[in-house]
């Protein structure tokens, strides 16, 4: 039986929210047939940050209950603070997730809340959850930013991201993902970190890793959390997105060569590749002009791939 | 006690030779400087082919004697028949590789020689080396190429591989290594090869992987490598390479994200990362405008980095 991995799509929040054009509300959509036709199943498709802040993400309620209608998708969206839970509740958002910054400088500059200003809004947001109708309770997630360093404050202690970790649980968080906002991981501080917070929180606590490639090493801390027992990756098409507020910080890793690297080694992601490519033209499309990362695109698929898939 | 692994830099060979534009050889040797001031301690240096068929190496014989002259560094050529390998014996090369297609389709078109005709020149060398006056006995490795799969047949077999290390072994070669000729591997299949490699031969006589980055997996199958004993990796400064008659296969691991990665881990490479950028510079002034890869030295170092090193 093969092992099998969830890809998020994230390119719709975090990529757009990382480049000044706006995405027309249509090509969204778009974007999601697409994707889903290709067989993503999971996609982050907005954030409830307000749109003076964000413009790109202005369109977030609709396209919310746009990809609510559309058949095999969980829809995620970012929320900042209560404020966006609500209205991500309200909307029928299937998970959300809050960015919870380990770096108390980052969080603080970022969402102006310190640790314990962030507990305590994980803990309203967790009550708001529970009282919400039955079938309109999304799936509370914190997103653990900056957990392997900050382009402020440097390395991040890991004792204190299995502490901030604990406490997001015990405030009512479902689960956490660790998120390497700044490309600073490696696949050693991968192993160690992941297996730390599974082992302090409980392995089915945390899943997912939010990874970028800022220096290359994308790819290699996917291996690292495979092997650590993470069942699901953050991923963006053409590689767009990365953190306004942590500079220098760049790119997501891309979708492409994250499923052909997982395919390739008899992964199942549920997703076919050139369906895949096929989405990204579209972003292309949409974007005319905006850089996509990735090789395997231009590479193609290695001659006989789809005949000796390893299963 | 960090682990230790030895990066093979192999731009002023593989690089060079995928690109039509002839570096200078004072570039070249300037270059080699360079590189050894950063810490590098193993360069492969050139190719003895004929200059009719590449031009970019017609000054071998030359850099490798000056090589020979730097301190502390492992000079390495590559040869593709016993007539370079007689000048590479000649020119005292302290390491010399041969490349060995494990897809006889490829070798007959790249060489024009079978299987059993390169384990007789194989054989041919071992025995020239064996001739050669003690104190200019080249270590004499096989590179096993295309060894996880070929643009032109496609998967290749990995009992086959395993056999063709066996048979390079018993020619007479001191070692092997694995190479991803074509971008094809994926940690799964290198975690496997390598174990299997090993086991056939002996874990002492496969000690380095030559991966390309062609679909953006090179890292994370470096990281695969590493875990299964794999001690030295070639590399490219800027990710300079590929084959050129293996279309569609482009790009050496770079070094510097390559350098990145392990030392971030850990492990110790003895390279100096700033100084290794200013490699980089050299090599962009001596071939301006020819492109160059690699995400770290854009990025930079993350803060704190070189007071976190973990060791």
């Amino acid at each position: 039986m093969s092992t099998q991995v969830r890809i998020s799509e994230v390119s719709l929040r975090d990529g757009l929210q990382s480049i000044s054009r706006i995405m027309p509300t249509e090509a969204k959509k778009e974007c999601i047939l697409a994707a889903v036709r290709a067989g993503v199943c999971e996609m982050e498709v907005g954030s409830f940050v307000p749109s003076s802040l964000l413009p790109q993400m202005a369109d977030t309620a609709e396209i919310v209950e746009f990809a609510r209608g559309v058949e095999g998708l969980e829809v995620v969206a970012l929320v900042p603070n209560l404020k966006g839970a609500q209205r991500a509740i309200a909307a029928g958002a299937h998970r959300m997730s809050i960015p919870f910054s380990m770096s108390e400088t980052h969080s603080v500059r970022n969402v102006r809340k310190d640790h314990a200003a962030m507990i305590a809004e994980i803990g309203a947001i967790a009550q708001a959850v529970a009282a919400s109708p039955e079938g309109q309770r999304p799936h509370f997630e914190v997103g653990l930013s900056t957990a392997f360093g900050c382009t402020i404050e440097g390395p991040v202690n890991e004792d204190q991201v299995v502490r901030l970790a604990e406490a997001s649980i015990e405030a009512g968080a479902v689960e956490v993902c660790l998120s390497d906002t700044t490309g600073y991981a490696n696949p050693a501080q991968v192993r160690r970190l992941v297996r730390a917070v599974k082992a302090a929180i409980g392995s089915d606590r945390l899943n997912t890793l939010h990874l970028h490639n800022t220096r290359g090493l994308g790819l290699a801390n996917v291996l690292a959390g495979l092997d650590e027992g993470i069942r699901t990756f953050d991923a963006s098409i053409g590689g767009l997105g990365g953190c306004p507020f942590a500079p220098g910080a760049s790119g997501n890793i891309v979708t492409e060569d994250l499923v052909f690297m997982l395919e390739a080694m008899g992964v199942d992601t549920g997703i076919d590749l050139e369906r895949l490519f096929e989405v990204r033209k579209i972003f292309a499309e949409a974007l005319p002009g905006e850089p996509l990362y990735g090789f395997t695109p231009d590479a193609g698929l290695p001659l006989g791939f789809n005949n000796s898939r390893e299963k």
